[in-house]
């Protein structure tokens, strides 16, 4: 009887794999003999699952956004709404160890689109999906009438996403320094200056 | 006539040289060869300016911290301060050429602290001068008696110094989005946030 493989279960192997090679020893170093060697499988079938190394890169990327949208969609929408929209950005933040090693590996990955413009399309995913998350907060405050008189929603969005994204590398470069329960207070602190709460605005 | 040859002038054109080479093929391929091509100096004689590849990104990283620097000591400081604090805090972000350089630079670094800790610090001393500067900036409005009341400073520090960040990175990355005018605006717009102007809080 043949063996029968699961294929899209196998290139998840392959990219877990990598992750963990890139993590530990840099994206120029996640040849195809390394992560063939972590996933303990041979060269020769490597390229049964990705013909480029940029094809197995793409699939990394696109397992993080398939991991932040899981996520996202498991999040409970309990109120109350500033709660919520708190949880659902810290989804983008190295909170635990998984989102952590996520958080690495893209830092990894954007620092190289400066020199490889052909990976620029690999990290938008997770850009836009942030960026998008930033629209989102906004976009539910203006529309639950939550907003504070004024706001410059344009604005506020580029600089919620430019604080997340900050907060994020702080998370993983300084990690001694900044704390998961400080990085909370920050979110929930300037989701509060955005919000209009009836009980505190007399 | 011996030639006479200003050592640490050599080594400030050793330094510019890899900066160049960092920037155009990242750092993992700024090989002592390839710096000496673009400096114009044999590969031999590089040991004499720096003896390890350590030294030498060591002392690039202080280029740039001499340079923000130089460029914090000849900010007028001619009020209104909330003004002043802005030019301030612009020197850490990518408003001209020479600083997007410089800070393309500084995030290759940054990444690959992750991976090298022996680099770790390096980026150190610009982290430190990013973190003075919004320190700097809640002390001076602190001082001043213009913080806004209520303002948890060490919360403001850590988040000011988050969003510098993210928007120093957001603007290497994504210049076509993030144009300076629109980092200044970002950035006035929070400063005002903190600032406590007797002019408009009646």
């Amino acid at each position: 009887m043949p063996k029968i493989v699961d294929h899209d279960k196998q290139r998840r192997i392959v990219a877990e794999a990598a992750l963990r090679v890139i993590r530990k020893s840099g994206l120029e170093h996640a040849t195809v003999r390394r992560i063939a060697e972590e996933a303990g499988l041979s060269v020769g079938s490597m390229r049964h699952y990705f013909s480029t190394q940029e094809e197995l890169f793409s699939f990394c990327m696109g397992l993080f956004v398939e991991r932040v949208e899981e996520r996202l969609e498991n999040l409970k929408w309990e109120g109350p709404l500033v709660n919520d929209l708190k949880c659902m950005l810290l989804q983008f933040l190295p909170m635990d160890q998984e989102r952590t090693l996520e958080m690495e590996v893209w830092f990894s990955f954007s620092a190289k689109t400066l020199i490889y413009p052909e990976l620029k399309k690999l990290s938008n995913n997770m850009q836009d999906g942030m960026h998008k998350a930033s629209q989102f907060v906004l976009d539910k405050l203006v529309a639950n009438k939550l907003a504070k008189p004024g706001l410059d929603i344009d604005l506020e969005t580029e600089k919620l996403y430019a604080l997340i994204d900050g907060l994020a590398i702080h998370g993983i470069l300084q990690r001694d320094r900044l704390m998961p329960d400080r990085i909370e207070s920050i979110v929930e602190q300037h989701l509060r200056t955005l919000y209009f709460d009836v009980n505190q605005n007399k």
